[in-house]
């Protein structure tokens, strides 16, 4: 550490005021890690609670100076511990910043601060009769953390993920200079997309300070539709078929057999599926259909119904409301039912859709060479498969993780498809990316970060 | 010139062979220029042909070690002169690569070479009830040209534009390094997104040489309605209420209206609106609903015509199919019709949808104090406001311009929404965009065009 203590609380005090500054036992532990997996917490030199844009900007401006790492955490809720933060360096925590700035109805636009939830987000729009649709599972997640790591979720496959919402950003450099970056519109061809370049990049290019984003009308008018199949490749079969039919789904998840059992018993929840059926299901498609329009949800409920049994489905059942709720809620707590199980590892590889079948298939042939065992469910709409891993063995289970995440990669997919790299898979990455790519991402992070003070250690290192 | 063009020559059919590389008159003038109004061609010291990214690859390395210029070109129908080449550079003509590489119906998703145009593309798509929905108004445009400038058009309000449905990349970067970004899929956050980076970058950061499209299913049922207002407050203010409402329009266009008389005149086009609405009618809006299901563009058109009408309407026409393709297609060749009565500039500044009224009131009173005619349509559901100016005298131009596209960007809007900067609107970013931004862009830049070679000119200096 170049600087010591008593010098940094100071010259940190100077900017947020002296009740801001934590250092020591006066950390809490929360502040240590995010919910990835298997790595420890890390208490920082200092933690600051700046109040705007400008007192942020003057603690990334001193830390450039004096070379102290800086992490910025929102709520803490991360997969990949890329809020994890560094021994000598400082947190920005956004517990001060959390204000919803603006929901301009005539543009469709929120402008919201980092330390948002996404909870409180959508019930400030609810009586708007709009929705910022990205919900990654997690509702007490901030809206700062979904742009450091493009957050995803079930409704990507209608709304895409989070960098198809935001349309701007104010962001710190890591010089401490502050720039606005795209505006209250969907297009531009203006330099650079900045906004583009940020959003996904875990806080090592830049710090968002305050978030545009873009809104959609809320659907007044849903269902809930489960299909047991008898295996995953006739689950991806449908796919296409569903998505060319026009219906538009707002949600396509699959759910093995093993992970539906764990989350509906987790959930206490009977969604009235008969033995015979969940004997010969080894795979669920789960449907949510959404419209304006109250009969057209009929309608179209009907159609996947007929497409389905076309397509292999065993039955279909058209959830009632509460029970489709309770199912998509347990659904979300898939990771909380797989830590309670003691997982050891997440996977979110993504790959082309349509490999899905493959790429699991050759998932359970690694874990059976390494003796772990592979369960999981997914975005089969956008071909993101979580999967859990239990492996105690640490050396098994890296080697487990190596060769899923690489399998992916061959499959023509991609190491993360939401939760980002972060410190977890960061060794995963510079085994598996190609070198070219990553030297020209380390130039581009130079570009923003010159003193490397952002975040150092996430992504690569 | 620091290489002599006998050298350069011969360097060139190495790699691509002897009749692949022209120079002097052998030059085709149609290559010396794009659409931009009021820029000269300029002749390069040498065209290429490649037939590969291999062959691309060793151009720009070529180009790299000697210093030398290179800008690529697909069908050079851009608007801001972004592919006029240096006249010491090699252009880089992509009409060998114009393959559609892949229609992969498993998971709609196209790979095409970068020459591929519009019209190929959506021709090949029609028999798999498929669409690339990105159509900015010019149907011989090259995919590749679309990714360079992030093209947009009308059907932008539902479906984004290029960036939303280019998944992935094969790029040559300024050192002639080749680079694979992104896949067939919608979501990842595996280190930076360098395909978002690309898009858009106008050629300056890299050279695309294959791209990864998303397709959509293709609506069988669509209707054209044209509504009257008498102003464009009124056709603002109906815009968050129509899309607010669920409709999801395809397209929503405003045209003033003299644009409107100028291009169904050049269209020969009579849309059956009577007299007294016409001289009444000061703006219109026009809208496509689509959909799957027949009926339901019938009941949405109702809705529509219904809500219209409370918004102040004059009057709602559902146009007969024949003369609503008509109107899409004069709204399209707007461009043409401005050309040929002599427009001196074009101007596509976006603004937040609902600065749109105070952005024209703005221009009016700015055209009026310099003495110039600005009259335009524009993609009401964006933002995006297209404008012909026309000025004689290049002072005026000049000031009228600078004048419009600063209030652009003072409303919270950007330069350009579509057609990007190129070489035409650079000494306007220069002077409109913040210092901060534009020195962090350049360092991005050297990232991945560290001597400079790519497009020198465009965008920046």
């Amino acid at each position: 550490m170049t600087v010591d203590i008593a010098t940094m609380t100071t010259a940190l005090e100077d900017v947020v005021g002296s009740g801001q500054v934590f250092t020591g036992e006066a950390i809490s532990d929360d502040l240590t890690h995010d919910e990835v997996l298997g790595m420890p917490g890390v208490r920082p030199a200092a933690v600051v609670r700046p109040a705007d844009t400008d007192q942020v900007a003057a603690v990334v401006a001193w830390a450039s100076a004096n070379g102290v790492p800086v992490t910025a955490r929102g709520a803490g809720t991360g997969m990949s511990g890329a809020c994890i933060p560094h021994p000598d360096g400082i947190l920005i925590s956004f517990d001060r910043m959390r204000s919803i700035v603006e929901i301009d109805l005539d543009n469709h636009v929120a402008v919201v601060q980092p330390g948002v939830t996404l909870l409180e987000l959508d019930e400030a729009l609810r009586p708007h009769g709009l929705i910022y649709p990205v919900q990654p599972g997690e509702n007490s997640a901030s809206l700062g953390g979904n742009v450091a790591t493009n957050a995803g979720g079930m409704r990507a496959v209608r709304y895409g993920v989070t960098r198809n919402q935001v349309l701007g950003l104010t962001a710190v450099l890591g010089t401490g200079e502050v720039i606005r970056t795209g505006g209250k519109f969907v297009k531009a061809t203006s330099g650079y997309d900045l906004t583009q370049l940020i959003i996904g990049s875990e806080g090592t290019l830049a710090v968002a300070t305050e978030v545009i984003l873009r809104l959609h009308p809320r659907m007044a008018h849903g269902a809930t539709v489960l299909v047991p199949f008898p295996d995953l490749a006739h689950v991806a079969t449908s796919i296409p078929r569903i998505v060319g039919s026009g219906l538009n789904p707002t949600i396509l998840e699959y759910i093995d057999f093993i992970t539906m059992g764990a989350i509906t018993a987790a959930a206490g929840l009977d969604l009235g599926v008969p033995e015979a059926i969940k004997e010969a299901a080894m795979a669920y498609l789960v449907v949510v259909l959404e419209n304006h329009v109250d009969a057209r949800v009929e309608e179209d409920t009907a159609t996947l119904a007929e497409l389905c049994s076309e397509l292999g489905g065993l039955d279909v059942y058209v959830l009632p409301p509460a029970a489709g709720a309770s199912l998509i809620d347990a659904r979300e707590k898939a990771f909380w039912t797989a830590k309670a199980m003691n997982a050891n590892e997440i996977v979110d590889v993504v790959v082309p859709r349509a490999e899905i079948p493959a790429f699991l298939d050759r998932c359970q042939a690694i874990a059976a060479e390494q003796g772990s065992l592979v369960v999981g469910c997914g975005h089969a709409g956008d071909g993101n498969v979580h999967l859990s891993v239990f492996q105690p063995d640490p050396e098994k289970c890296h080697a487990t993780m190596h060769g899923i995440l690489s399998t992916g990669v061959a499959l023509g997919g991609a190491v993360s498809g939401e939760h980002g790299i972060g410190r977890a898979k960061k060794a995963h990455l510079a085994a598996i990316e190609d070198p070219t790519k990553l030297d020209l991402m380390r130039r581009i992070k130079t570009a923003f970060d010159p003193a490397g003070i952002l975040n150092p250690g996430a992504i690569f290192d």
